[in-house]
């Protein structure tokens, strides 16, 4: 069942995932489209980006941002078209970044919005991701708390994921040497191949760490964190003094049951580490912590683009029913790519 | 057997501990007295500092320093007089910082002293605490790393120690609400009624994570780390977001045995942690990070010093062969104030 005009189709959190979510954690309705009041926006969702942050708030651990309602409709960001503007900063055709979620129409009263102008109205769904989130959380965690040096060594892991793939091209353009690691070789080649990378290990692979250190021989400076697990204790031992961790997230652990793993405690370890090799280890929310920065990103980024100097992959799945779907493939790496809905047809005016 | 003028004693490290260090690890030697060359200074211990880092040191995994090696001098900061200079800047009777380890007389070539002049003379063993190197560490790591706003919560660990007594009290000159904890209710009582700390609660106890949160009822924004072990586990689910813990070192695992310890794996609960909290954890050493930093440091607390604003507690052992035992006993706790062996009489040109 594609958009259409009269039903607003939701895609809702049933019930809370215990470790990896299924499609029983998801349900569909429809609605009637909601009708804008004084001073509301009518927007049609375009694009929903699916990011792995949305597990994390499936859950009612406590977490950096507020769970999600069960029974409600699932957050997230979107591109969306005005329909209806009551609105005087907005009118019928704008294109907008939102926060719309996993349904085809939603109100807004004109906060949080974010006009799309310009050159990226030739992808406006890179709003969601290059010039976007995962954008702006690969450059300022890698440039704010990264603090890359011509080169140094930087790792980064999910290495052709959304932000990852971001990271290793800006790591890249500031004169590093460059090491991703990825699941399976397809994803390897195209980093060192399309993006650049030197070189792209498969987690895959049982000689992980001994790779790692082959390939990294001075060892590492800066390892750009978002997946946690056994790539992070393969890089643990080869950081340098003085290293830096950006930790922009823990995929490998989003999954988990809430028990801690068997067998010995690593954390001391990792304690040991902090203070031996003297590394800065932090923690970030994009928005939280770099929102004021959004437009020297954007701005720097934009520039990069005209330029012709970044790549950047889509993994692009059609449909609003699909989400379910894509979203558990994504927290077991089978995207290639920023995974983005394309709930209704991109061009302007026109219903798929 | 006291210092004396013919002969040279020496605590030797005769083997590598394997867990806490015992006395037969330690050996005795006596040497004639070096003759220093041209451009060298004998110099003359008179007071031997005692640090839990000295306890790395002793084994030769990485570390941050080198390891001493087996059946050498074990290295160390003292405070000694200059008993005979060939060196332009240094004459008799001068009172320096050095590294001249366990043993009561050493040649220097001028390089790495610091000469001890002006209201520090008064107290020249504080240039081995308050005022010199673990000062110091609680200085930048509290500031620089910490950053502490007026109003937030400070926890501190080793309350009474060198470090964290210090820490605490430019806490409280900064405005925060302190938190020590510390082994013992004598310590505990110390560091509220001296020491000033709003309060201070004993690990032995417990009922610790309870206390600290009865007694953080904001949230903790700095932890300053020099213990690990089951404090660190107390005060992480304390830690408010944006929290700073600074890592100076971590007494509990100093004498672990290498093996990981049972039980689950708590690595990805800290990392969850880091990135939920948006924290930042940095290992510092602090002549490696900060020594270009020292002045400031010496001018700003020698200020607090005059002003009588910092009060400052030494656990002094008298005779350099007490050095192996008072050492064992600071690796558990036993100390209460700055360890420091009076090697010799600290009246200049009297021997003890």
């Amino acid at each position: 069942m594609p958009q259409e005009k009269e039903h607003n189709r939701r895609v809702i959190l049933a019930s809370r995932p215990k470790g990896a979510p299924t499609k029983a954690n998801f349900r569909f309705e429809t609605q009637p489209v909601p009708k804008p009041g004084d001073g509301e926006i009518l927007l049609r969702t375009v694009y929903l980006s699916l990011d792995p942050y949305m597990r994390g708030r499936m859950s009612d651990a406590p977490s950096y941002v507020a769970p999600f309602a069960v029974d409600e409709v699932l957050g997230g960001g979107t591109v969306a078209v005005v329909e209806h503007s009551n609105h005087p900063d907005y009118q019928q055709g704008d294109w907008v970044v939102s926060q719309s979620g996993w349904q085809d129409y939603a109100l807004s009263d004109g906060r949080c919005l974010f006009k799309l102008q310009g050159p990226v109205l030739a992808h406006p769904s890179w709003a969601l991701g290059l010039l976007g989130m995962t954008g702006f959380t690969a450059y300022m965690g890698l440039l704010d708390i990264g603090d890359p040096q011509p080169g140094e060594t930087v790792v980064v892991a999910a290495a052709t994921g959304a932000v990852g793939s971001v990271v290793g091209q800006i790591a890249k353009l500031k004169g590093c040497h460059v090491v991703g690691i990825a699941g399976g070789e397809e994803k390897c080649r195209y980093a060192e191949e399309k993006l650049g990378f030197d070189r792209c290990l498969d987690h895959r692979q049982d000689d992980l760490e001994a790779q790692l250190k082959q390939h990294c021989p001075d060892g590492i400076d800066v390892y750009f964190e978002s997946v946690g697990g056994k790539v992070f204790n393969a890089v643990l031992p080869l950081m340098n003094t003085k290293g830096r961790i950006p930790v922009c997230g823990l995929i490998a652990d989003y999954n988990s049951s809430g028990e801690l793993p068997q067998g010995g405690d690593r954390l001391p370890l990792f304690q040991s580490a902090i203070l031996r090799k003297r590394l800065r280890v932090q923690g970030f929310i994009i928005n939280q912590d770099y929102g004021d920065r959004f437009e020297e990103f954007f701005r720097q980024m934009s520039q990069w683009v005209a330029e012709d100097r970044l790549v950047f992959r889509e993994h692009i799945v059609d449909d609003l029913e699909e989400a379910p779907e894509a979203f558990i493939g994504m927290l077991e790496g089978k995207n290639f790519g920023k995974l983005i809905v394309r709930v209704a047809s991109d061009r302007p005016g026109e219903q798929k």
